[in-house]
């Protein structure tokens, strides 16, 4: 068996030596006709490398095992492919998805270890379905606004095509002419005509949703060598255009400017950086059809140079998506993002793997790939699976990174500052699409992949049929994308934008500056005008290491300026247990809701305060390790302590709390808040190391329009100079500047020391 | 330097020879002059052989190369011996607290590494202490029964003594006669009184705190060879009887019985199984003289039997302890417990140690010592090193045990029943001491070392001085000690014994019988007759695996016979987020508290219902798993979502759920549940498996003084029987019972089929 691998590999590498003496197209780029198969993923050429290289590719060899396993249970059970029925989390629903993951990897385990049963398994099963999904109108269940056949929404028919055409490849050579034509004729172009065609409300528009229609379509068309549907796939549907004041489920524009195909959606929702719209959860979703349908494109059609496309985007998109996960590798929950969701996910697979192999081979790439502990079982997948074998990886370092958003990278962004331990996530992106949050100038403050300062994420359990069908909660719209529900200015009790999607989506914040070039002092600065028109906001942050502190601090400058006199709630999401105030606060008897809408509706106000000193200081712990907040306030601001989950008729939210910071009957203003991450609480020593905070006191010694300076003193009296340049700040750009009789000079974004 | 140590090792065992031919005494026993030194923990012969060791016993030596980094960073930094004067978390606190375990290791070091720096650091060290200690008054804070001197109260001076009587062991040989005089008579011995004859209100008593100053005071006389100490340590204090109706500042009585002295410590606290009153974790801390203590003695006075006293309970106890604790080895929160305690802590690596040498040499000690990862640096410490070295170390495996309670095992018990991941506390104890809750007939269940219904624990943040000084709050009596607080009945809004711990601590539950033979059926059941006069209360509780469930099921039947009409309240304290029930339940705008007292005003109500069926489910999410509360209720019935939290001035208690049963105008009734575990939730799949119950009713088909028969059917329609027998149950009695004009035969406590 060996030796006959050994010698088809002899006999390929002669062939691809006549075809071609590039060594690139040899090993990345199907050379062969079109006519062979596999082509799509899997390729002629990477099946024989793979199967030569078979028992000698630890990472590689398991993941084989564990999928033979899986597809073997399932052989053994039998088919069954039901009749439509259930949304989400039902069981026709949950088959249907479960059939498509088992095809393709039956589809792969034939091409792999050259065994008919999966070959003949994916034939009987594909025939089922060609018997099934002729027979069928419209899926029964009517919640979606462009509704499959196989599934409730056509979102789920594409996902289990973008599957399902791998399968098909793979057995391509085993089934008849009459098989295929079967398939084709009354599966497959059907199938894409209805998520496409037959649902343009779906499939012709810049969404995620439409990236899984153009990649279904596509891929399909590239194994059935179908050139219309390719077109379709890569540019839309021909000579339609759609009303673009229509709007979808979420709220979302159904097409805005008229774009559609697999091009405009990697054009528009990607920055030049990489950085998806959405937000890294709905990136991680969408990630898989542009990268395995980039895959196929690059296999069939290398002419396309698809990984080229716009500057390499979709690869620098890989490495924006990895940079925006915690140390546990969690994605942060910007926007509609369900929390705990990693790059273990299996989209991330895919992902580090093509980005591997179709990049530069970055070894870091191989110790991600060492953590999700498996590989594609493609050509992608063998390279990663030789790399590691070769003890090439390296460890995958996570820097400070701005992220530039907007297709151009105008339109604001998202800061990431890391030092240590401490990351902080700074959005001053744009909306965000129909998953954006009221959340201009939020953040999100963490330790070691644990929550200091939360974003509570989205309102949903997806998937969890219960609750709500596992789809989005009513309270996602009421709670979770309000402005309140964020850690940055609400004014008045509205709103962002009031909350309103045709208002926000116009906008976005403007970065004032980022600086990362020296490690001890990372700092972000932002400005949004729109949010509340009369008012602006800038805000600084910066993650400062000093070694009067025992870990690096967070400082947050938020400087408000507007045309009238507001209101202004500021509040902090810390979880965990208070330890300390230095403020005396009352606890109501009877808990009462904090207000009536915009979120406020779901706070009850668990304790009250008056500030009364200039500093006000909250300690807690969390997971064994304390934190402390300082926060700059004045004899007539008043501290809430609140907790989520008033008006909660089905308990859908976290019972977890706040301090917030109010200040009424305020025109400009500034918040200058610091949180120290500090010592450490085990209940197994019982001992409490470093539990105070170090902070002595913070002070505000100068805020013009071009400047604000911020003084730090620690418990020692050592204090220390944090000056912003809030106006046309740049790195080269010289100050001079003179604070109570002292000249301080510098050039660059900002004064520290 | 090897070939020296190995000469040591020749001319040490040729002495053994001459003085002993019994191999035990060689090993175990101190045959040298009472002179030799070090003598107490380590000793002269486990020196020399630890040494002879050293380089080739991993753990051992790991621990070395630790501590050894911990000792030099020690003496690099300095000495300092404050003037005393903080509670716990106080600097002054912490830094005498450190300079103890300092002292100890430092002497460990001296003997173990022939390094003469480590003794004159322990040395110098003890000098200032001598220095300091002669001007001492009491502790300024004046908050203890019993005010020590170096420390707020007479407890943290003994656990200083304990150990540093350790590190003037092993540099006694170091010292000169005239040093030695000088420490022992102006600070050992002044020491040694202060906390016994100056504080008899501590030290004359059966209790945890006089375990330690026992300890202390005979350690200490064994290394200065004082016999009127070491007879002050085992017997109490000479001729002194106290006034046995004065209290403690836990509430608990300083001493009912005059009893006192380290062997009436042994004698009332444990049962004959090993079981200590107090619980677990007052267990874990008590562990720790109590074993070092009978090191010193088995070593010293070997004629005393120490470990072969009270049929062997101390080494008894540890298997208890370790027995008490979850999967991960937390031990659960009986009583007042603080949670994340586990046996990871350093006590209970002398525990494990001690029990392996002293004891039968248990291999699953061995796997234990190995996940705590270090060893005692002593004689036990290096049998530990040796086991594991050569391979001997097996899985530990926990299984069902019932633990009795009481000084001769007649005062009730707990019982903890495990199958695969699920383990159920059950406790059915006597009052526990002062630390002691009103929780008669509770439990807590638990799944893999997750909680699945909580005990709730203490209130209490150890040695966190912002949180009440690290001491015990006001909630943990107007709270956490009160039976609603626990997963038991409370009638008519009152505690178990009025909260009286006058009455309580003369009451215990009895058991009515306890069952593990067949490891599919677990059963403890036990009665209750004294918490609420003319009520009875007997509860029994199964853990059932059965085919129709996917993991073993909960069965809960608690009876209530009583003379008069009542309210109960049943609480459930689930923990998580709530997925689904089948009753329709109200949540009120605002929150409001349940009662006024005995824990019912921490309790806010978050939802209510009628009952309206005979089944109530709730099912509910915590960690990635289900969980399907099911009930049996009747029209009658609230049902009310509540959570901990209110009428919490300082923000001390966590905001926690419960779903609570309420029966109204009941007399005699009946409360049967079930809770399942079920099914998993990743939020990186997003796919949620089997997030059903598989319970579709559970039916009392009989209910009389002698039996009760519940009927638990499944989905699939599919029922089975339990019956248990509520009076004079047995092993062997032989039951008839004709139920539906269907007979039932069986023999034993319970029948299911």
């Amino acid at each position: 068996m060996y030796k006959k691998l050994k010698n088809y590999l002899v006999f390929f590498s002669i062939i691809c030596l006549v075809v071609s003496c590039n060594d690139e197209s040899v090993t990345k780029t199907d050379s062969i006709s079109q006519s062979q198969h596999p082509k799509l993923i899997l390729t002629a050429q990477g099946v024989t490398a793979i199967r030569a290289q078979l028992g000698n590719i630890p990472i590689f060899d398991k993941t084989l095992e564990t999928i033979k396993a899986e597809i073997d249970a399932e052989i053994e059970a039998g088919i069954d492919v039901p009749v439509p029925k259930d949304y989400s989390g039902g069981y026709t629903h949950v088959k249907h998805k479960r059939n498509w993951f088992v095809l393709q990897k039956a589809g792969l385990l034939y091409q792999i270890l050259e065994d008919e049963k999966y070959a003949k398994y994916v034939k009987d099963m594909l025939m089922q379905y060609e018997e099934l999904y002729k027979t069928l109108p419209l899926h029964p269940r009517t919640r979606s606004y462009a509704r499959g056949k196989l599934f409730w929404q056509c979102l789920n028919d594409s996902n289990w095509l973008v599957y399902v055409s791998q399968a098909y490849d793979c057995i391509y050579n085993y089934l008849s002419d009459e098989e295929r034509n079967k398939l084709e004729n009354n599966l497959f172009k059907p199938f894409a005509d209805h998520i496409s065609i037959d649902s343009p409300q779906f499939y012709q528009r810049v969404h995620n949703h439409s990236t899984w229609g153009n990649a279904a379509v596509g891929m399909i068309g590239l194994v059935m060598d179908d050139q219309e549907l390719i077109d379709r796939a890569l540019y839309g549907i021909k000579d339609l255009k759609l009303d673009t004041k229509e709007k979808d489920d979420d709220g979302g524009f159904l097409n805005k400017d008229g774009k559609a195909g697999f091009l405009a959606n990697i054009e528009e929702p990607f920055s030049p950086d990489g950085y998806y719209n959405e937000g890294p959860y709905y990136q991680r979703y969408a990630m898989y059809p542009f990268l395995i349908f980039a895959e196929g494109l690059h296999n069939v059609r290398p002419e396309l140079k698809i990984f080229e496309y716009k500057d390499g985007v979709l690869l620098k998109s890989i490495n924006a998506l990895l940079n925006l996960s915690d140390a546990d590798g969690d994605f942060f929950p910007l926007n509609d993002g369900q929390k705990g969701m990693s790059y273990y996910t299996s989209a991330l697979v895919t992902a580090v793997d093509i980005s591997y192999h179709f990049g530069t081979q970055d070894p870091g790439l191989l110790s991600i790939a060492k953590e999700q502990d498996r590989v594609l079982l493609d050509d992608s997948g063998l390279a990663v699976a030789l790399g590691i074998k070769n003890g090439k990886a390296e460890p995958f370092n996570k820097k400070s990174i701005n992220l530039s958003d907007g297709p151009n990278g105008e339109q604001g962004g998202v800061a990431i500052l890391r030092h240590e331990d401490i990351e902080l996530v700074f959005k001053y992106a744009a909306q965000g699409s129909s998953h954006g949050h009221y959340d201009k100038l939020s953040y999100s403050l963490y330790e070691k992949g644990e929550e200091i300062l939360q974003d509570y994420g989205l309102s949903r359990f997806v998937n969890i049929e219960q609750k709500g069908g596992g789809n989005y909660l009513k309270e996602n719209k009421t709670w979770a994308k309000q402005t309140i529900a964020h850690n940055t200015v609400t004014q008045n009790e509205t709103s962002h934008f009031n909350g309103k999607y045709e208002i926000g989506s116009q906008h976005h914040s403007v970065l004032n500056y980022f600086s990362s070039e020296n490690k001890n002092i990372q700092v972000a600065s932002a400005k949004e005008s729109n949010a509340y028109p009369g008012t602006e906001m800038l805000r600084t942050m910066a993650i400062i290491k000093d070694e009067d502190f025992e870990k690096p601090y967070m400082l947050d400058i938020m400087k408000v300026t507007s045309n009238k006199v507001n209101k202004y709630d500021f509040p902090y999401y810390f979880l965990g247990q208070v330890i300390q105030t230095n403020f005396d606060y009352k606890t109501p008897k009877t808990l009462t809701t904090l207000g009536d809408k915009n979120g406020y509706q779901h706070l009850f106000v668990e304790g009250t305060a008056k500030a009364f000193s200039d500093n006000s200081k909250l300690s807690w712990l969390n997971k064994g390790k304390f934190y402390t907040l300082t926060t700059l306030t004045n004899t007539n601001d008043e501290l809430l302590f609140t907790r989520i989950g008033a008006n909660d008729p089905e308990f859908n939210l976290r019972r977890e709390a706040a301090l917030m910071l109010r200040r009424k009957n305020a025109k400009n203003t500034l918040f200058v808040s610091a949180i120290e991450a500090h010592g450490s609480y085990s209940p197994i020593t019982e001992s409490a190391v470093n539990s105070n905070s170090s902070l002595k006191e913070l002070k505000v010694v100068l805020d013009t329009e071009t400047y604000t300076a911020i003084q730090i003193t620690n418990l020692n009296g050592n204090a220390k100079l944090f000056i912003t340049v809030n106006t046309e700040a740049s790195k080269e750009a010289k100050h001079n500047l003179k604070i109570n009789h002292k000249n301080y000079e510098w050039s660059g974004s900002y004064y520290f020391k």
